[in-house]
């Protein structure tokens, strides 16, 4: 009890973000009650103006300002491959790798039944929509070649690669899931049993390599 | 970089509040916007109103909404020991012990010369000012019998009492310091030597017990 409701109230709202227990929710209060009114503002602006002035592309549902997104509008990149994610910010991870080339798309979530995720609360349906679009007589819609899935390693993403794949396996299109294997780095001693079976599955020839231009 | 500047914005000002690095401030910015704008409203509002509403108060500085906060306004509390803390949220933790009952001054930081915290910039003088009071002739302020400070066991919070005790030592009052010793639960394993050499010193014979009446 702080016995002073507008604190409370802001460390009860401070909580409910992800990783913020009660204790650094209290901190946090506290810091930007300590904190000038102009950094303060700063802070409570720039909640209520990424609430109002971002939405999702109408292509592939990533985070945008505008009516698409940069990686939609960008010109330089391929229309041919899209990698499928389940949140905008796997976006940002897969750019700073600096391998991929193409188009994107976010389901914004994975499915999982227990939660309630059905495949229609996601954005699967637009995404085979795109697919079809390019296969139509006359479209000028782009052609998928590949979809390369970049879900998270879980029974959520392996159920959402099924249900999509089964979705587009009419189309002519090649359809790949990012390699499982040793993280970069990370010793043999630490891998769990799972992560070591599919390296071992996945073994790659020694002097061989793989490009996303192999296709 | 996230290429959406109200994003990019949002991750900035996250990622000023203490112990939030820039991934999680990501993290955070990315849960906002994926929650309802109700949630993000409360948030932002909740920023607004701690600031706009929360204020010090005038006797202890302890923070309040109104003129004097919830523990200078407890008429069942002793007005004769004054607990000396550096930051309101000491308050709390020192509420929670349920052990002391009299009231607080916060003197909102410790002396820390190298980055420009002098004296003069905290609540000492009118701590100074609230004991003088007490001891004029024919005054209505409350004597007071024990300061006890409860600052941090640092240079900056030995500094400070040294600065004040100086301060205060013409007045006829009792001062008194935390106990420094083995954090209860704790094991001796773990004990750091100045923690320990301290607890030894003031090691307490067996049987014998402290409170805060016995003054």
């Amino acid at each position: 009890m702080l016995k002073i409701q507008a604190l409370e109230d802001l460390v009860t709202e401070l909580a409910r973000l992800p990783g913020v227990g009660p204790k650094s929710a209290e901190r946090l209060a506290y810091h930007i009650l300590r904190s000038s009114d102009t950094k303060a503002e700063a802070l409570a602006s720039a909640i209520m103006r990424v609430k109002s002035e971002v939405k999702e592309c109408r292509k592939c549902f990533n985070y945008t300002v505008h009516d698409e997104c940069y990686y939609c509008q960008a010109s330089e990149r391929t229309d041919h491959i899209i990698c499928v994610v389940e949140e905008p910010s796997a976006i940002e991870r897969i750019e700073q790798s600096r391998v991929f080339k193409g188009r994107y798309h976010v389901l914004h979530g994975a499915i999982a039944p227990l939660l309630g995720v059905t495949p229609q609360k996601l954005k699967i349906q637009p995404l085979v929509n795109r697919v079809k679009a390019g296969f139509e007589e006359g479209s000028k819609s782009p052609k998928i070649d590949e979809i390369i899935f970049a879900l998270d390693a879980d029974l959520e993403g392996d159920t959402t690669i099924l249900y999509i794949s089964e979705q587009l396996n009419s189309f002519p299109i090649k359809m790949s899931r990012l390699a499982q294997g040793i993280p970069i780095g990370s010793g043999m001693t630490y891998l769990d049993e799972r992560t070591l079976g599919s390296a071992l599955q996945n073994r790659v020839e020694i002097g061989s390599y793989s490009s996303f231009d192999r296709g």
